[in-house]
C-alpha cells in the first residue's frame, strides 16, 4: 500500500510538472518536492528522470490502445459512421480525462530523439492503424480522389488533437461549461456532423 | 554582407536544430558547429541562446501577421466564405514555407514560461483576433448556439495546426507529392470544402 501510494504521488506530480516546465525543465527534485516524498525513493522505483518518463508514457498509451482497440473489434463490420463516431468519443474521453499527461506527450512526440522513435513504432503505429482504418471504411464509397483522403486524413487527426495542443488558448479563451463529459459530447457532436457530411457527400 | 550572412546562417541552424532536438536539447555549440561560425559570434549577435529564440520568434510573428492582416483588411465586408478562404491560404503557405520552425514554435507554446506569456498577449492574441472574426462572420447569420460555435472553432483551428504538429506522422505516411504550392492547394481545398458546408448549415 506505502508503495503504491509513493510511487503513484511520483507518477502524479511528474506528469503535472512535465506539462507545465517541460522534460528539460523539470529535474528530479522539483518532483520529489512537489510529491512530497524523498529524492531518493524516485530514483530507487525509476532508476532514473528518463525511466520515469518511460513508465508514463507506457501506461498512457497501454490504457489508451486497451480502450480505442476494444470499441474498433466491437463496431467491426457495422455502420461505419456508428464506428467512427463511438470511436471519436473514446479517443476524445481518453484524452479529456488525461488532459495534461494528453498535451505533453504532444509536444514530446514533435522530438527526433530514441523515446520518440520507439512510441512511433510500437503505441503511435497502432494508433494511426485503428484511426485509419475506421476513417478510410468511412470514405471507401465515396468519391474521393488519394490526395483528398490525406488531406481529409490531416484535417481529421487535427481535429482530435486540437483542444490538447495549445491548451492555454483553449484554457482562456473557450470556456467549457466544468463537466468532462460535457466537453466530450459537444466536441464529438461537431466533429461527427463532419464525418456525415463526407459520409452522403 | 559578412554580418548579415553570418547572423542569417546561425538562424538557419538554430531553427533546424530546435526543430529536431528542442530548445533546451540544442546548445549554442551545436548551432556554432552546423552554421559553421565561432560560437562567440553568436553571443555577439544574439546574447545568449534565449535571445537568439526571441529574435527568431520575434522574426516569424511580424512577418506571418504582417501577411495575414493584409489579407483580414483586403477582404474586410466581402463574401465571408472568400474572406476566410484566402486566410486559410494565406495561414497554410506561411506555416508550409516554415514548416520546421512552425512545428517547433507549436511545442513551445505549450510550455508555461515568461516568453510563451508574453507570444501569448501579443502576437497570440493577434492571430486569434484575425481568425475568430473571419471564423464568426461566416457563422453569423447560421444557427450554432455558443457552445457549437466553440467547438467548430475548436476543429477549425485543429485543421490549420494538424499538419505542423507530430510532423514525423505526416512525413512518414502522407507523401505529399513534393511540391509546397500543391500542398497548399489541396490542403486548403478540403478546408474550404468544411467551411462552405457551415455556412450553408
Amino acid at each position: 500500500m506505502k508503495e503504491h501510494s509513493t510511487k503513484q504521488k511520483v507518477q502524479h506530480a511528474a506528469r503535472e510538472l512535465f506539462y507545465l516546465k517541460g522534460f528539460h525543465g523539470t529535474s528530479l527534485r522539483d518532483i520529489a518536492k512537489k510529491a512530497n516524498v524523498n529524492v531518493s525513493l524516485i530514483s530507487y522505483y525509476f532508476d532514473h528522470k528518463q525511466g520515469l518518463l518511460e513508465a508514463l508514457m507506457i501506461q498512457y498509451y497501454e490504457h489508451y490502445l486497451r480502450e480505442i482497440e476494444e470499441v474498433q473489434q466491437q463496431y467491426k463490420g457495422k455502420n461505419p459512421v456508428e464506428a467512427i463516431v463511438r470511436l471519436v468519443e473514446a479517443i476524445i474521453h481518453y484524452k479529456q480525462k488525461n488532459h495534461q499527461f494528453t498535451c505533453f506527450i504532444q509536444r514530446e512526440l514533435t522530438l527526433d530523439n530514441m523515446l520518440v522513435r520507439e512510441m512511433l513504432v510500437t503505441y503511435l503505429a497502432r494508433e494511426r492503424y485503428v484511426i485509419e482504418n475506421a476513417f478510410l471504411d468511412l470514405l471507401e464509397s465515396q468519391p474521393y480522389n488519394q490526395m483528398e483522403k490525406k488531406c481529409l486524413l490531416v484535417q481529421f487527426k487535427g481535429m482530435l488533437n486540437s483542444p490538447y495542443f495549445m491548451p492555454h488558448e483553449w484554457l482562456d479563451y473557450v470556456r467549457w461549461d466544468g463537466s468532462h463529459q460535457s466537453f466530450v459530447n459537444h466536441y464529438t457532436k461537431v466533429i461527427r456532423r463532419w464525418l456525415e457530411s463526407l459520409y452522403v457527400a
